[in-house]
């Protein structure tokens, strides 16, 4: 599938019209082999379309998203459809009344809401093997996982069925899934889109952000998801000269597979040959701040779910069973003191990265392991798709996931913004993006 | 003791010296009747007063403040001299490095700390008779509680012995005290002041603030703690012609004690009188946003105190022990749920308010209590000196206790802030404090 910008293009220029691009949307995800849809809505989605297509012949042109086909991973709320989590505990969810702000920004900039797509249930893991309509499967490797939780979203960009997608990040939920699947995923700063008709997973550390298949289409719709004033103008100025990187050198944040390790050395070089001034830096407080992660998430997941868990355990997968079992007994004591380490160790760590713009690291420490496996090559899956990606949830920092150097299985490499926005993110992740292959 | 106001213009006219002042508080103070003091820094205010002489005969005046003597609670820092917070589990506490950022404020205005006031242990309760140095007494009845946990700072100022104090606010701290013992006592809004150098009780409640004589003097040292540009004009401008003050009707905020209701009745005449619009509302979730309160504060309370009360139990006052006992279960989902019922009926009740600049309710449901009772005319003690202050620390918006038009006991007259801040409801007090006795 083409970008984002060249659909765009296409349809302001009349070469394609957001039916004929809707319909092929539509043909596409309806063939998915890869397990990335949950439900369809081709009849609004085409009817949606024409009324677009009329707009652009009498002159209205909304802008780059005008036309545009979305999928929506299956935690949010688009009018009309049932948001069903993954899940069968809410398998007779009642269609949601109001699209969730964030769809509802996209909607009003010309995107078309396709399909609902796969997610993790309740986003409660990073592997996407774990819901009631059976595992999303890896467009790279069917025999693999997605990773999670927004792991519709990603497979769905990856296979080329649809150009855009929208997915929600609480500890890796965008970064992972794009990472093993090979796109650009962007998780924004915390707060900065609303978090408003998403199903929670831990409010203090939810974001939505956006999945497509390069940086310059993820920049055009962040334009639009941001309420930017731009007209999706993309990387705005292109290039990284000048730009401060720092490369976190602690054990913390090792891959375990090599051939991410390259793919981040192959990225710092291109960063390098770009202008870009590289620092080696230290993290100390790294592993008791990743610590607070599981308490946070575990506490203000339990809580959400405590009620139906107690009346219909049998309704949960047996993972997400297992999860939830684990953190039923936190404290509050626990939960307090993980909220008191974390707001005392993000100012250390934002300390010990000062004079660097961005950190530039690896999204995950494996690449797509096998659907259902706890663990590969001797590391435990779980952490090995969480660990370098959720301390970006916990400082709130932008963070983006952007295909590295790579044959064969896609590995991620992670820029998280220090003193850059999303924007300076995507600016960065552009210049990896373009780099050779190793 | 003078109001700061006239103690102000005294010293800045040469006619009272800050030595002759801070000698004749230090005087006073070392003969406290109502254990109020727990230390007194003679030597080094002396020192400090000879100082800020010294400048006025060079000609440097800092403000309203220069000079002035200052009582601070023992739950806050004042470099050289230990935080106790009333426990025998700091008796050994060293002297604190530094001031808390709202001494230092007040210091460098030229506030003279003169003594540590007596605090209710740690600040974990309403009355201020739960203390390693004994209960404090009411000045108006000294077998009678002064309220707490700012009970030192009450019961100093309603004596005479000290013009100003620095209190802390978690649920009532301030404004209980005042209302007992017939002063004046801010709670800022959440956030205003800096906590730093603050003992901690519950860091999503806490606030630091003022006790005064009336609320001239305290508008005159608010100017200085929350930094404003002015040099202390106290009340600009008077009067409250136009204010919208709303009276809630709901039988939650009904005091136990009729004379409370006749005093607050008056308050609400004066201000009728004044030109202000009354208007009677309704809070119909107040219920469910209060019972939140004492699970917030025993979470977060108890997490601070969890590893020295393992290890230490005999040393906690027998009732903070059993209040420390009755939170250590709490769960961390109980705890969420609370911080979560807090985040949806905050808005809730600022709806139901809509149109009103204040709300002006009782302070307390009862009158002081005697020391240790724990039940008076049949109603327990503890609810009945927090129910009614804490909804506005769960809020966040400035409150202030201004004494009621009563003889005898004190009572308190509660001016929250809706569309106000710290000064239009010390406005809004002044005119209550105006009013002629019933």
């Amino acid at each position: 599938m083409d970008d984002l910008r060249s659909l765009g293009m296409a349809i302001r220029s009349g070469r394609l019209s957001p039916v004929e691009h809707v319909d092929d949307v539509v043909r596409r995800l309806a063939g998915d082999p890869h397990n990335a849809v949950v439900a369809l809505d081709a009849e609004r989605a085409r009817a949606e379309a024409a009324a677009l297509t009329e707009e652009l012949t009498q002159g209205r042109w909304r802008g780059p998203l005008h036309g545009i086909a979305l999928g929506v991973k299956d935690l949010i709320d688009v009018a009309g459809m049932p948001t069903r989590c993954g899940s069968a505990v809410l398998a007779d969810a009642p269609p949601a009344a109001a699209d969730a702000p964030a769809v509802a920004r996209l909607r009003a900039a010309g995107a078309v809401v396709v399909a609902k797509l796969h997610t993790h249930e309740f986003a409660y893991g990073p592997t996407g093997d774990v819901a009631a309509t059976g595992p999303a499967r890896n467009p790279h490797d069917p025999t693999r996982i997605t990773g999670g939780s927004s792991s519709g979203p990603a497979a769905a960009v990856a296979a080329g069925l649809v150009p855009l997608a929208l997915g929600t990040d609480t500890g890796a939920s965008i970064r992972t899934p794009a990472a093993l699947c090979g796109v650009v995923g962007l998780k924004p700063a915390y707060g900065h889109v609303p978090a408003g008709g998403v199903f929670p997973l831990a409010e203090t550390l939810d974001t939505v952000g956006l999945l497509a298949g390069d940086t310059h289409s993820l920049a055009v719709a962040w334009d639009v998801l941001d309420r930017a004033e731009g007209t999706g103008g993309g990387i705005q100025p292109p290039g990284v000269a000048g730009v401060r990187v720092g490369v976190p050198m602690d054990d913390y944040w090792r891959p375990a597979d090599p051939v991410i390790a390259d793919a981040v050395a192959a990225a710092v070089g291109a960063l390098e040959k770009g202008g870009a001034r590289v620092v080696e830096l230290r993290t100390p407080m790294i592993d008791e701040l990743a610590a607070t992660y599981p308490v946070i998430v575990g506490a203000e997941a339990y809580a959400t779910h405590a009620a139906w868990f107690a009346e219909r355990p049998g309704d949960y997968q047996p993972a997400t069973r297992a999860r939830l079992e684990a953190v039923a007994g936190l404290s509050a004591r626990q939960y307090v003191d993980a909220l008191r380490t974390r707001r005392r160790l993000v100012p250390a760590l934002r300390a010990a990265v000062d004079g660097v713009d961005v950190l530039v690291l690896p999204s995950t420490r494996l690449r797509a392991t096998p659907i259902g496996a706890e663990t590969a090559d001797g590391e435990p899956v779980r952490p090995a798709m969480l660990a370098l990606t959720s301390p970006f949830n916990l400082t709130g920092w932008p963070a983006v996931s952007v295909p590295g150097a790579v044959d064969g299985l896609p590995a991620g490499v992670q820029v998280a913004g220090v003193t850059l926005e999303e924007r300076g993110v995507l600016r960065v992740a552009a210049a990896i993006e373009r780099s050779p292959c190793a």
